[in-house]
Formats: C-alpha cells, structure tokens, sequence
C-alpha cells in the first residue's frame, strides 16, 4: 500500500466524495460504497471495483483487511488515508475505515430470470432511496428475484440506499425503466401475474389467492400507484388498516406483501 | 401573530434548535416536532404543545394554518419565523413551514389497556430512531395496541422518529422501561403471550399458532434478542429466510410478524 491520504482536499479525495451526488454517479456510472458489507457483497458479487479505500488507523475487521488483501492481488487499487480523510467521505457516525469506489450493474428487463416461482417487486417513483434500499434487501431475504424501478425513481446506488440494503443492491437483479407502462407489458407478455396494491383495492391481502410467477406493484411513497398501472394488473390488494396514520412506510408494506406472496411457494 | 423572528441565531431558534440533541430533550422533557401532519397529530392526540412555529412564506396548506389559528385561540403561543430561520431549524430538504415544541408523554406499563385481543410490540435496544419511529406508524396502522422500547433505546421523540412515524408516536402508547425482564415479567403476570423472534428460533413463523393477548419481542438490529428475554419468553420464531444479507430492516420483521400474528384477531 502506498503512502495514506491525509487531507480531506486531495484531489482524490474530493473526486470521491463527488459521488454522493446523484448527477456525478449518473455522469460517471460509479458509486460510493461505504462498510465493510456492503464493499464485501460488492466484490463477492463481481461488482467491478475501481477502487478500494482503506483507513488503517480505523478499520478493525481482520476479514475484511483479508478481503482487501485478495483483492488488491487480484488487481484493484487500494487507496489508503488517513482518518480526517475517511472521516471527509464517510455518511456515518461511526466509520468502520473501508468503503470503495464501483461500477455498478443494473439489468435489462429481458436478462432477468423467469421461473415458476419467481417473485418480482416493482416500484412506481420511490423517493427516498433508504426504502429502496430496504425493499432491495428484503427483497434478497425472503427469496424475491428482482427489483424493477419504474419512472422517477430514487437511486439505489445512493449511499444511503446501499447503506438499508446492506450491499444487497450488488446480488439483487435491478432494472430501471423510465415508464410506467414497460413492466406491465412484460409482465403480461410473459406470463407473469400482476399484484398492484393500494388503500382502496377490493381484495384484501389476507384473502388473496396468487398465481405464480408473480410480480408486486407498489406506488411512491406520497403518491400510491397511478391508475394506468392499477389498471394494468392482474388483481389489486390493499393491507388490512385500522390506525391513525392509514398508511405504511412503503418498505415495511412491501415486506408484509412479499412474505404474504412468498410464504405459499414450495420451500427452497 | 407577533413579528417574524427572522435570524437563525435568535436565542430562541437557537434553543429551540438544541431539542434535536437528545440530552436537550432529556433535560427538558420537551420535543422538536417538523412537519404538517406530525404537528396536527400532536394537537388532535392532546400532547402538550408549548409552541407553534410557523413561516408564512413556507406554509402553504390551509388545513395547516386553520390548524394553528385554532390552537393559537385555545393559548397556545405561537412563533412566527422568517425562512431563514426556518430553515436553521428544518431537518428536511424541503421544509413546509410548520414545527412545535411540545412536552411528549410516555405510558407507564401498567396504563396500558390490555383486552383480549391486543398487540404489543416490544424492542430490546433498537439503536436507529428511524426504525423505532417505523415500528410505531406499523403498529398504528396494523391495530398493534402499545410499543415497549426495552433497555438504551433510540429516542422516540428524536425527530427523525417522529417523522418516520408520521407522527403516531404522539398517540400510540409509548413505555420506555430500564431493564430487559420487567416486560417479561408483566405479560406473564397479566396473561400475556409472548413471542420471541430470532433466526435460530425453532418455530417457522408461518406455521405458528398464537394465542392473545400477545406481545411480539424483537431485538436490537446488531445484537438481536439476549438470551434472558428468549429463554423468557414463550415462544420463538422465525422468519424463513433465503439470501445473501439473511435478515430484515428491524421495521420490517416487526411489520411482517406483525401482520402476521394480527391477521387472525376477529376483524375491527
């Protein structure tokens, strides 16, 4: 490893940091990868890395300076800096010294893999890129297959998006599709049932009875789903609701839907 | 309505300002509320409002303004700001205009109202307040019944708690108790059934049977459940889990299991 980074105004530096920007990662097509699982997943899942950055005075993990190890062998390029650097690019209270600078993929909404089983999760324009994040990553523990991003959708490359996915944004297929309409033909097309879910859908989830494949339909978090999709899909839900707020975050409904949805699929 | 206040370094924005930092708010027992429906929640619920910030410039929604007339003539004192100064105050990208200052009330654990077919949530430790702030809007919305933030909890009334909780955190019953047994020891006293969740658990959540009243105890997001309250409790769960990041945002488990034990309550 070469000489460390100290000053947060290095031009690397500030090159990186550049990154936290939705335009510069859309100019780029890089993102900034902050922890130790998410840098992990990004390499596991052959995510290519253009740059690894490590601070030796804070990184503690004795796997992860493993990883960097293999990975600096195998070719990529370490960065090492000191703390007040680090500190200059980290978005956390307590940073753990690793983070890294990627390439990240998305999909093409025909390379995704279609089985009897599938289950895919659709968003229409989520805005904030912590529920994205956090739909990627439950979407990856109960056993979806996918994430479509429809319209104007928050990044999920974002720091705070890979951040609530755990790195989970690296193994899970995305697609992003600027309409609102393409999914919905796909879906259709190749057989896929269609579940879209709002506050005023007949059916309530409890009852509902699925076919599979199948793919969830959720709307932003302001706004729901617009009627050209609720009019698209194959059957509408909506979650049983008794409180004060009528509504949950859009994460945790799309956790209550897919385990819903998942739960009947033969055990894998 | 008085002057507008409009430096951000006017002592009293400046105090007001000092309620985002938690020992602020437990040395005074009052909170920083932001937001339209977070406000209104707290006014409809009767918590306590001290204050009412508002800035003519931002506020634009009329429900929110009759909002504060109506308040303003029931004596509660009201703060006009300029934007600047707002904005010093603002957690938001795009704030509204409306605030409050309020004193918040916590539940003792023996107020709660326990019948037949209740809900509890109870968390050990939960260190993000964002999460806490989720699990309080799931537990409105799915007809939970209360939320015990067991042990160092994350502030329910830090603001992004609030916000994350659209507010219900000011009309679901909150009970903050030291220690990890003193809930254990309550719900089995009143003939609450308590249900642990942990990946180890040997009961797949989808095959359990529940009995009610019940209390659903989820840990912190590193640690999980310590082994006192498992072996406490009287049964265990998990959720069944396929992927690579192997568990839930701690807002979603508690949503799914959740959903999941409240679907079988005689509907309301």
């Amino acid at each position: 490893m070469d000489d460390l980074i100290t000053s947060p105004s290095n031009p690397t530096i500030k090159e990186i940091r550049r990154l936290k920007r939705r335009r510069q990662r859309d100019a780029t097509g890089l993102c900034f990868i902050e922890g130790i699982q998410p840098v992990l997943r990004a390499l596991e899942n052959g995510v290519p890395v253009e740059a690894i950055i490590s601070c030796p005075e804070l990184l503690r993990s004795e796997v992860a300076r493993q990883a960097v190890s293999r990975a600096v062998q195998r070719g990529v390029r370490s960065i090492g800096v000191g703390t007040a650097a680090f500190n200059s690019l980290s978005g956390r209270d307590n940073p753990v010294g690793l983070a890294a600078v990627a390439r990240p993929r998305l999909w093409d909404l025909n390379d995704l893999k279609i089985s009897q089983g599938s289950v895919l999760v659709a968003l229409f324009e989520p805005a904030n890129p912590g529920n994205v994040g956090t739909v990627v990553r439950t979407v990856d523990s109960l056993g979806g297959s996918g994430v479509v991003l429809m319209g104007r959708s928050a990044d999920p490359f974002d720091p705070s998006a890979i951040n609530a996915s755990v790195g989970t944004v690296f193994s899970v297929p995305i697609v992003r599709l600027d309409g609102p309409l393409e999914f919905m033909e796909y879906a259709r097309d190749r057989g896929v049932f269609t579940v879209t879910t709002s506050a005023r859908a007949p059916n309530d989830l409890r009852e509902a009875r699925f076919r599979y494949p199948i793919a969830l339909v959720l709307g932003s978090e302001r706004e729901g789903l617009p009627s050209e999709i609720l009019d698209a899909g194959d059957m509408a839900v909506r979650i049983p609701m008794y409180g004060q707020s009528t509504s949950l975050n859009l994460a945790v409904a799309a956790g209550v839907v897919l385990y819903e949805v998942a739960k009947d699929l033969p055990r894998r």
